[in-house]
């Protein structure tokens, strides 16, 4: 694993090949198509395009979990609350995007985004993943970390871009992508600033006030960046038109993660939209399976990690 | 002007030793009070504490003149609503901040973000200063440009955090004061994405969706940077909140400009509150009259800004 050989774990190929052409086209100052730095601006979609979004998207886990174990949570809800939620649980996870508000009034009000940061943090160094048994941070794609590296050598600003809130990934996108969280961005709450005892305090409330996905991913990186992405990786219908947006830049690399690999990950499929999409805009599309040599990072492994992020 | 003497426009006292005490503090790795990098960040209100606001808020006479010269609009308002604008212009500019909604309705519904950009770049090319005869970014304070560099120099990333539209500074704060899209913030419009002909285009709304001022500013920075500021600079009662903010960190500098000089700029009080909170808080007090040996950037020395900038 040296610099003689980037993206370890990407199959030697079309895509592997599409990936590094395009670094090199992007910051060759004698190329055409060369792109200042300040400008060199990657968009990634967070669950499914870098890591594992089965059986069910890791935020939605959390959320379910913390609901049950009421020890993470420092005031616990009153009772008649709590069992009335505890009840309604299986209920609600069923359609739980939709129910989602409700159960975030409920439960979200008053909340500091320290403290919420505090339990995603506290949590994901207990959960474990029900199939790979595995902490989440440990089923990353270990090939996307290799991207990630490989972009940022080249000077790129990477984005997350998540359908989930900023408030979750925003605890952990620092130690598992080296992504600040001023580079996180997702979907929001509204907030209010609090004064308690002569100290400010941002509180959430259970207000939706963002939704980060489909076209609002656009508008998100309009609201934050205002820079036109180059490159943008994704994997649902919900990442289609922040491809497209990356797709009008004169030269772009748009990328879509095909789970196709049910065996070492999952198979399913993005959608007869998503798929054309991919087709009439010339997308690149990521065949689990067949391009990428490695899943997750090797067990044992966490200074091949650092090493891969060095080189 | 020489890297052996900072902040040349400042007087040497007690406001630039402040200065410099910090960012010897922060960046020295011996000191308990070292930041890291990627913690230091500075943050800036704009009008009035980086350029002149007076007689009026530079982006209202922006809106004022484009609405009155509307060879600058690429598609003209209708006869009818256009009449009506110009007739009431004078009584709604004499409440202009109360009615902005009204005229934001009938004027910039479906304008794009980059027209928007556009149109400012524009007027900033032709507009004058009436009191100064200048062009406005001609009208930045000369001092507060040193500062900018200085932070930079130690490693900071300034924000600015703008009561008035992202889109109006995100026109040239990169050339004005050396600060990237992604690092200025303000007020912002609801969006939409528009499909033109196959091309995505992010349009305004004419809806107010975030004022970034008072306590809009501290949640404006969670929401965007999700890191506490160590430093802000600031001069009305709409930047309290963020000076408290940045001052509940371990060591902090928090400034606020007092516009005292009649002569050379304008002579207004922030207000009661805003000095009270500077003696409360114990913030240090910029006398623009004693504290500033020089307020603008020379006449001709387009070059010098350059030098100081790299210095």
């Amino acid at each position: 694993m040296t610099a003689h050989q980037p993206l370890p774990s990407w199959r030697p190929g079309p895509r592997r090949d599409a990936i590094l052409n395009f670094l090199h086209q992007v910051t060759n100052p004698e190329s055409a198509c060369y792109v200042a730095p300040e400008d060199r601006i990657a968009t990634f979609d967070h669950d499914g395009t870098l890591w594992v979004e089965k059986p069910h998207v890791t935020e939605i886990t959390f959320i379910k979990d913390l609901m049950q174990h009421d020890e993470i949570r420092p005031q616990p809800l009153c009772g008649t609350v709590q069992g009335f939620i505890r009840h309604s649980l299986a209920v609600f996870m069923e359609k739980v995007l939709k129910d989602t508000r409700w159960l975030l009034r409920e439960w979200i009000d008053g909340v500091s985004t320290d403290d919420y940061k505090n339990w995603v943090q506290c949590w994901l160094g207990k959960a474990k993943h029900p199939r790979f048994q595995r902490p989440y941070p440990r089923l990353v794609y270990q090939p996307m970390l290799e991207v990630l590296a490989l972009f940022r050598q080249h000077g790129f600003r990477n984005y997350l871009v998540s359908g989930g809130s900023c408030y979750f990934i925003r605890a952990f996108s620092e130690e598992a992508y080296g992504i600040g969280p001023e580079q996180a961005l997702g979907s929001q709450l509204m907030t209010r600033l609090r004064d308690k005892n002569g100290q400010l305090e941002v509180e959430l409330k259970p207000i939706p006030w963002f939704l980060d996905n489909g076209k609002g991913k656009v508008l998100c990186i309009e609201s934050h960046i205002d820079r036109h992405p180059i490159a943008a990786f994704g994997n649902s219908r919900g990442d289609i038109a922040m491809l497209r947006w990356a797709g009008q830049s004169k030269t772009s690399l748009c990328m879509l993660i095909h789970h196709t690999d049910a065996e070492r990950e999952y198979a399913y499929c993005p959608g007869k939209k998503t798929l054309k999409a991919v087709s009439d805009y010339g997308w690149q599309l990521v065949d689990m399976k067949n391009d990428w040599l490695q899943i997750f990072p090797a067990e044992a492994s966490t200074e091949n990690n650092k090493n891969t992020e060095l080189n």
